[in-house]
């Protein structure tokens, strides 16, 4: 894990460098009259979807929908998918159920985008285009280099569909940033003392870095066995923040941009409530920060490797061995 | 909480008998080229609104969306919804964010309908057309019979717009299953030993009582103080099943039809990892049953009042008010 972790600014960097490529590919399988985007995807890469639904909801302006996979898979429904750009996302390319779920869609009347490791894999095979990750083999179950490929394909994605929140330049200087949090990762083994002895914790974000909530609480889930939940402060608001009592412990995210109001406020409700809150971010004094001047749309993918980063410590420290977590394989057959 | 779960019947009946009033409504304000549906909910209403995103699809075959609120309330983004049924979902109908987000979509050129209790509500004046909950003003925090309201809301709109996998003739069935439920308590009080002593537990199903299952959580989280997590099978088993270790507590939801072997297969994988599995269903000596002869698309109504019985007694036994649970407002301000 640490070093697929490590291997992650090359990666990016080699995957930001076929802009061009992700353009021309882009402008071939935009259906003529674009309805929606359909995303299709499991487990950390419906991480990814998730910031790929957001950010290609601002570039398009469209509805942006995850698939149900069992709708096509299990009840097979009769759908009309005409006029949709449907993009499935696999690390390996060999979860059946993506699959499945996007030979029903292209079957349907969808154009078909795989977002893979491997071009030659089964939805490959099925999709009208694949954008090739190219982040090379993952051994350790956690997924890791996998993940940030595929924000960064997102990322990619959308700039080149429409007009988006960052520039092609910061796009160019994000594995820069990657390189930078990788280089420091004291303030991580710092921030540790807030969630050790916990039994579960709560990781807290909005908007863009919604999805980057949900990875870091599956990272921690998955190394730790600790159950970790992602939320957005919204919906955190509505129910859950009553099982915040005293010392239990939360991760925020939060970097400047226009949600930077809403969560400042609910870490100040999270304190008063006497919860032990790790903040991670930028524009404030965070317990562990991130790169200064990185865009909000651009910043999951730091937070994610700060993520990455407390999973991995937090899993040592606990004795369990982050490369081969308990009771889990790296392909799941659903 | 218990005197509303108690009046559930009544409302679901009435609400049932309004048929051809949705029929009408459906008929109107359906798009004439439609291209999709959007749902704009927040809490227990979102859990509704999965259920209604499964039961959508299968009725009109297309791509259903839930709306990510923020890029409308907060991100201001340039939207493009012409062909968009968005359907709002409040009880209340004062939620500021889904007050904001319903206006911006049908300011896109969306259809607006609002899911609500209160039609001369905020929510109400801002959507195109208006289906009535009718069941009567909520006093506990934990909600309920706004809840399966909203359930039956979408079953009603569901059969309107296209081909659903239940008979009017079982719709009509529907308020008369639930007060079997509701006049059954006893295996609820018995599997409830299951629960107690744990600090936090997984309810799980898949498909059409997906939304069940995440409503089931919130309810046991909310009463009760603990962390509680809904999960798709699929989602369960990549990743998160790690954290389920010996004398773990698991809520299984499962009756007859495609999903059911796949959660057969779960639960067995659930008893040999040495989880406590308390299940919830028919078709097999369930824990707690429900009534037999359900059709699966409408059993998540019948499961989510199993689950407000679970949420209650438990709450109950721990000493805490169900009504009042701590920390916890009935409008949020988001």
């Amino acid at each position: 894990m640490a070093r697929e972790m490590g291997e992650q600014p090359a990666r990016l960097r080699s995957l930001v460098g076929r802009m061009p490529e992700v353009d021309e590919l882009a402008a071939r399988i935009r259906p003529a009259d674009l309805h929606g985007v359909t995303i299709v995807a499991r487990g950390s890469s419906d991480h990814a979807a998730i910031y790929g639904r957001y950010l290609l909801e601002a570039a398009t302006g469209l509805p942006i929908s995850l698939a149900a996979p069992s709708l096509h898979t299990l009840y097979d429904i009769e759908a009309d998918y005409r006029g949709q750009l449907v993009v499935a996302v696999s690390q390996s390319g060999r979860t059946p159920e993506i699959v499945g779920t996007l030979r029903a869609l292209c079957e349907a009347g969808g154009c078909g985008l795989a977002i893979t490791n491997d071009p030659h894999s089964e939805l490959a095979q099925a999709a009208d285009a694949v954008l090739e990750l190219g982040v090379g083999e993952e051994r350790a179950v956690p997924a890791t280099k996998t993940v940030t490929g595929q924000l960064v394909a997102f990322s990619l994605l959308a700039q080149a569909l429409g007009p988006v929140p960052f520039s092609r330049a910061q796009l160019d200087a994000l594995p820069g940033w990657v390189q930078d949090v990788l280089d420091d990762p004291e303030p991580v083994e710092a921030g540790l003392d807030i969630l050790l002895g916990a039994s579960n914790l709560i990781v807290v974000a909005r908007g863009y870095l919604y999805g980057a909530a949900l990875e870091i609480a599956l990272k921690i889930k998955e190394t730790c066995s600790l159950l970790a939940d992602g939320y957005s402060s919204a919906d955190l608001r509505h129910g859950p923040i009553a099982a915040v009592t005293r010392g239990f412990p939360v991760v925020a995210l939060n970097v400047p941009g226009p949600a930077f109001a809403d969560l400042a406020a609910l870490i100040d409700d999270l304190h008063t409530r006497g919860a032990r809150v790790l903040t991670v971010g930028s524009g404030f004094d965070a317990g562990i920060s991130l790169p200064a001047g990185i865009p909000e749309a651009l910043a999951p993918v730091v937070a994610v490797v700060r993520g990455q980063q407390l999973a991995h410590s937090l899993a040592q420290r606990l004795g369990y061995d982050p490369d081969a977590p308990e009771g889990l394989s790296k392909v799941t057959a659903t």
